[in-house]
């Protein structure tokens, strides 16, 4: 008899799921929308009906799914029960219950960040480690905790918060969590951008960055270009986010650290002008960590949660 | 038949061992020389012979005896290889083999204040919790961080050096891990001593801290009797404690964190002094942690150090 596995990947517009075999092979994969109307009470039913149908298709009998994992973007305990998620409509709600009894296979449920990070040891940048931070820049700074194989959820679904670590006392604006001065406020996509208009702002030096509206992907491309105040942007940022991650390291001592998310598409640039600045900040004794990007870009949320099944 | 456990602590000076039942309660506790000489290739041979003779005085037969732990002041991996123990003399050694070969039972290694944190959460401060954070506020500062009931030892030994995180970019003084602006300086028996110290030259108005050499004991028992410039250093301290508390709760997200070491022995007022701030910079979604002190003293080690054969 063969065995599958499903990994469902829950954001706020589209559903992604993903059919796998038990070594971590994607065999199909594919989206839905995410009703989010009558607060989110759609969502469970067509994630079940999609399943059902994606059943029917290959002829999989009930008994040869090993399981469900699904991701939330909310916080989630280690029993699977989601505490909040605001983006889908959702409150308190055990959704691997609420799936299981559907359709009658086991259901395990993880924060989207925590299981994108399963998803990249298992088969992304964070192959063959067990002990893993991945670190995901996007319009956010996210993370997640791996330790000994397993997502680190915290007592309040909360493991992984790392961009959140407090780095600025003199920072004047508030993040989006209402305090001032995180991490992801420097080492964003938007964070870039802050920092670049920053420097554009103080500095009338000539820059690529003038000529055009600033994103991280043109601060990037100008480091790449020799751009001088592009390249005083990078070191700042890389002094941020080498300074959390170093405050990372001194709590978990991971392997590796997996960069993922939007800005990580900069590449290894990225990591160079982070690295040194993580060095002269990290206990001595944690430093010898490696550092790379993620692989599976936004399908590592769907490889996480078949992972979860596995668990 | 009877079961026992031996928990063992080896110090720079002294090795504390404890006998104890499955259950945790010690039933003798006693003290031996480090001998650290010739490379410290004395230290595990006394310690066999200690626990022989032991066993001897209460006629406990090999097979009633469970297991030994041992807790070592350096980096120790998750196979209970020792990395370091510079204070013993001893390079990487494997430790847990050693003592096994001569005594013929289990033997299971960990760093010392990893284990101390092990123990406080079986039989003190952190009883009933599975997510916890010790901290040691003592000579230096220490952390031992425990997940679903579990030491984080780290890749390279190093999980749960929380006092080298980076908190003060204008600190010119250096750390005694190298770095410059780490919590330990701020927040360890010296780091009071230091803020106080500071606060007095740079303000001129009274306290009974002008009256006798400044001890961490002297500024907090001047905080408890309403001293004002000893409140601006327990704010100072607090606030620092605080900030580093926040980054450590942002990655793992802890259901409690259980303050120890000699400075701890303020009591509840340290934690009241910097509350307020860990509230400030941590993430909301890791907020409602709590706190307690560590009530094992000296102990927790050889607790802790029990505890790891159980695990």
């Amino acid at each position: 008899m063969k065995k599958y596995l499903f990994g469902v990947d829950v954001g706020g517009t589209t559903v992604k799921l993903g059919l796998f075999n038990p070594e971590g092979e994607v065999l199909e994969k594919w989206e839905i929308v995410t009703r989010k109307e009558d607060a989110g009470n759609h969502i469970i039913p067509d994630i079940a009906d999609s399943i059902k149908a994606k059943m029917a298709d290959h002829a999989i009998a009930t008994d040869e799914v090993i399981g469900v994992g699904i991701g939330v973007p909310g916080p989630v305990t280690s029993d699977g029960t989601v505490l909040l998620a605001a983006n889908l409509g959702w409150g308190k709600r055990n959704i691997s219950k609420e799936l299981s009894d559907i359709l009658k296979v086991n259901v395990m449920a993880g924060n989207d960040a925590n299981v994108a990070a399963l998803g990249e040891m298992w088969r992304g940048g964070g192959r063959g480690y067990k002990d893993m931070v991945a670190v995901t820049l996007g319009t956010g700074v996210g993370g997640g905790i791996i330790i000994g194989g397993k997502i680190v959820c915290g007592a309040t679904g909360a493991g992984g918060e790392i961009g959140h670590i407090h780095l600025e006392d003199a920072e004047t604006d508030t993040c989006g969590c209402g305090r001032k001065g995180c991490l992801e406020q420097y080492a964003s996509a938007t964070g870039v951008v802050r920092i670049a208009n920053k420097k554009l702002a103080a500095d009338s030096k000539a820059s690529a960055l003038r000529n055009e509206e600033v994103s991280a992907k043109a601060v990037w491309d100008a480091v790449k270009e020799g751009d001088e105040l592009a390249i005083e942007v990078a070191n700042v940022y890389g002094e941020y986010l080498g300074k959390g991650l170093a405050a990372v390291a001194n709590v978990v001592n991971p392997e590796i650290f997996v960069i993922g998310g939007g800005v990580s598409r900069a590449g290894d640039i990225l990591i160079e002008y982070m690295k040194p600045h993580f060095e002269k900040y990290v206990f001595p004794g944690a430093a010898s960590c490696k550092f790379g990007l993620a692989t599976l870009g936004n399908d590592a949320g769907i490889y996480g949660a078949a992972k979860l099944v596995l668990d």
